[in-house]
């Protein structure tokens, strides 16, 4: 029986969870019908270039294809602190978006309802209460947050050189009356070998965790991934060129927790849309299943705007690496502050 | 160029990466060819039984089928605090494994060359230095610390009767001159819904990094994982029956982060061993490429005494989120001391 | 000789240091002339009523005697997330603090030279830039956080019954042409025994450093604190009475770093303000000393105000040991949500 | 009334508490009269000279002046890991120091009795539960991990030039029949400018809690501590050298939480030792008060060898905030392992 009738402190304490990162770091907060979301990226170093052109064009991605959503929200980013004359100061950057046009009437119905595939259920199963307006934290529109701090994390990434890309690959066409997921490709050039760290806090550990914690992500692979279980060690191993790249890229860029030098690869597998324009068979509180028509409409794949959150996530983690790396900290970086 | 002619703090920092887990946490300590390896697992509650017949159950496991490597340990554990008259105290539990026979002279001719495949040449590009006996800590006897760690999670999480079992699949069978990887599948039963967390800390996303942390693991799936991005929504959402089970298991058990009382499935898939009895073509400080045949023997398929490791890692990562529950914190455990 | 010409990565990494706890934490933002200041409170649990009349309150009692600063705030602060109904939802309280009236032009004589007393150096220092306009991050005004941070604190406190009590002591008159420090006694009732942990994370000890992360703050003490030791081992140690309290309350309430049941006293020091109505000899980047005559107006005892802020800061310190704690993690709290 | 019947996971869940540092870290383990202390240094770089005689040389501080206890140990330091040809390897580094002539035995009479001024009544109410044998974890023996924990971390400052000086001052001469308690002054030279950072993680505020972590300390105080609360500002604002150093030092060497190149100076208030050679009030589980002659023999005043545990938790403190700045981290260090 789900906990909906009580509420003691120990049924809803939360555990850090909005946080990512050791020492650069995102926090995120905001239900997605209520006044703000926004986030803290807190450990970015002073003197780098604020790009706020980078970070309306990240925005806009996000956007990319989802004209099927009803709601339409600029997303425009305020930023409230740790900018000056655009350039980082190197104290906390604070942001905010606005929520607008929020119209949590719509979700009246399934107050008391648990949708199939939704997180509805476990979440009331977590903390014994939950937001009835829109999925609260549970809510693809939070993700708005993690690329905002992308963005800065880009920012920084860029004092160096390094790019992040994203391919979508294996998607399937969305009918009319049904969604579908996909994965998306991300490759990370010009990295230098020694980024990471061995045992536990990996380079590929790390990475597998930022991915699996976006909405819909399923799986995960580096390199050659799944494949390379059927592989002979002597097709798998990555043979030496005399210039200390390697003639294939099977373990995809990484060993032993630590970047190798050559692009990092790697896959993330997105299950397919559970809201989808069909009848849906919900359970009450009781256990009795009602079935409704669903009302608004949806995404039918989020895939082409999920490829933005991918790459947000990938720079997070990368930027939490390299502010602590040797190969990166003693270049120097930006436009000193005068 | 690799960094062997200098070291200098910047180059040589360790950050935080022999530690996991947020209140239930094991630190792994030791090189492979030093005096001992062993680890303190600190947060695990007073008032459990301290079984030694499991744990040198779990520690022999980890020996299933390699009788292919000359090296014989008998990893006898010593358990050096946190224990009285067989209960936990609730301080930490400090355990130590000596290292027996070890030959680090096996290791000389590799010392200034990067194997194919290994971690050497990242590692030396991470610290500036590396121990040149055998890997250091980039070794699979580390796991062994793991695999002790986790017997004591498991005795926690008997407490509630939570189960994790583990089935080997899709295992190629290796040739007498090649190696072969393979894909662990884990499924953890009983688990209540209501364990996990919403957003970064999500319990699938935990459990990724955990399995990806370990030696060789190169892919990592929920449920029906990368199958599940070709999937229509109709197809992929877990319908609920009306006890609040769901007719399918798509999702792996997980949703929102957060378990949902069905089974919690995931397959991590792992390469090939690297080190392989062919001739083997290293690469010098210089760039220089040597070809070596290999001595020693090592065992040409590391999967079935893989599977040990997968489950304590899972054990080590249910146990951090278990302690953190109303779910479980609710329920007497153990026997109080007396 | 300063780092003011040259500005790496090296030179300006900020470590973590704008949040403070485990699992009650606040992470606070903003500079004294940017847009905002605000902050994050993460880790309260769901159900705690939201009095916003506490939190103006507390508000206001930072601006007791502060008449004589030219810069009147009135520090709205604004909720943007994790509150509904008047009720925390257990997600990220989010709130900003706008920033009125910042006339940083004021500062700019300042800006090449280094006051005594002042943070400027030891920021340039640290950092390689500073934020020209007031103290950046070091400036009184982030206080402001601390007690909105420390008013939702106080929320949760109050479920059980805490009160937190100051009481200035030993706090001499400023004169007209000069400024003045003291000594504030904090006191909390009714906590019961059992709350803290022994070794580092000790409940005096993260007293202490709460208290000294205060600016100004420069001495700390438990109980009887450094008269303690000059007293013999007969006269300290608190004789039992057979209710479980003590006779005397010598150890302020903590031992072995854990509550006694008693009430937890202790006293922190504060020297006096560094900005004072009198010539100043400063030095800038290049030596020399140069003595300015301030202009504006300073307050020239903080103390009253302070009190709020030694409130909030143990207000901080002990819900984040209370949210682990089994006294008070049983007993249901709050008004659930519905 | 104390939890001594039941025992369940809620009341005995322990927190993270035994580990001390964010980067460089040490992680303590070990009962007084379990089989061995120990611990692990975590974060340390590699390539610093290990200097075993220093190691030494601390541990002997440690039994300076206690003779009067009649259990002498040599505390033998055993390194089981992270050391090779007396060189960091950068890995963690473990010790352990066995436990001889434990005699439980000793302690029986008070197995159900909680002793004045000790923390046998506040572990009880923490945990539930508590070691018998002798203090547990709450025991003056467990300083003997930081003091090994400290010279590893004596050993790292060193490659700097920084030294940590004690001074045992007010230290009043115990009767035979009583105990005493006192102050130690500690005094860091040639740390420069830069050290530290603002907000809540200050150089000030993470030295208090260290100090305070210390058994039987109760105050602490930055410079001129307390007495600055009675100062004018004119009096306390120390004013600048031309060299930028400063004429006084009433700050200790810590403006804004950030080292101002001047010496760092505190001093920690120790209260009397608890334990003394005269009948004894315990209190017993019902609440009947016992009298007890205490048997065995303990120090009147452990002034004396806490100096040793003072700059133990100094170097500790300090090495922290070294591995993170950039004043000392662009500087080679150590003999490079090769």
């Amino acid at each position: 029986m789900p906990l909906h009738g009580s509420c003691s402190l120990r049924q809803t304490l939360p555990i850090v969870s909005n946080t990512i990162g050791t020492l650069f770091r995102l926090t995120s907060f905001g239900e997605s019908h209520g006044a703000a979301i926004g986030g803290v990226v807190d450990g970015c170093p002073a003197g780098v270039p604020f790009d706020s052109q980078l970070l309306t064009a990240e925005m806009d991605r996000r956007h990319i294809g989802s004209d099927a959503t009803s709601r339409r929200e600029p997303d425009e980013v305020e930023i409230l602190s740790g900018i000056l004359n655009s350039v980082t100061l190197g104290t906390p950057i604070a942001f905010i978006i606005r929520n607008k046009e929020a119209r949590s009437e719509d979700y009246d119905t399934l107050r008391t309802l648990y949708r199939p595939g939704h997180a509805d259920y476990t979440c009331m199963q977590r903390y014994g209460i939950r937001d009835p307006r829109g999925g609260g934290r549970a809510s693809g529109r939070e993700t708005a947050v993690r690329v905002a701090g992308g963005a800065v994390a880009k920012m920084l990434l860029r004092q160096w050189g390094f790019t992040i890309q994203t391919v979508l690959t294996e998607n399937p066409t969305p009918d009319a009356d049904d969604s579908s997921g996909g994965v998306i490709e991300c490759t990370v050039a010009h990295l230098p070998a020694g980024i990471g760290n061995p045992l536990f806090d990996k380079l590929n550990a790390r990475l597998a965790a930022a991915m699996m914690s976006i909405p819909s992500a399923i799986g995960f692979e580096m390199g050659s991934g799944f494949r390379a279980a059927s592989m002979k060690g002597s097709e798998f191993r990555d043979e030496w060129n005399s210039d200390f790249t390697t003639r294939t890229n099977h373990c995809g860029g990484v060993q032993g927790g630590i970047s190798n030098g050559m692009p990092v690869t790697f896959r993330t597998a997105f299950h397919p849309v559970v809201t989808i324009p069909q009848p849906t068979t919900c359970i009450d509180n009781n256990g009795a299943l009602v079935t409704l028509t669903p009302k608004g409409r949806h995404d039918r794949c989020h895939l082409p705007r999920t490829a933005v959150v991918v790459e947000a996530m990938t720079a997070l983690t990368l930027a939490d690496f390299l502010v602590q790396s040797p190969k990166t900290t003693q270049h120097n970086i930006g436009t000193p502050l005068q």
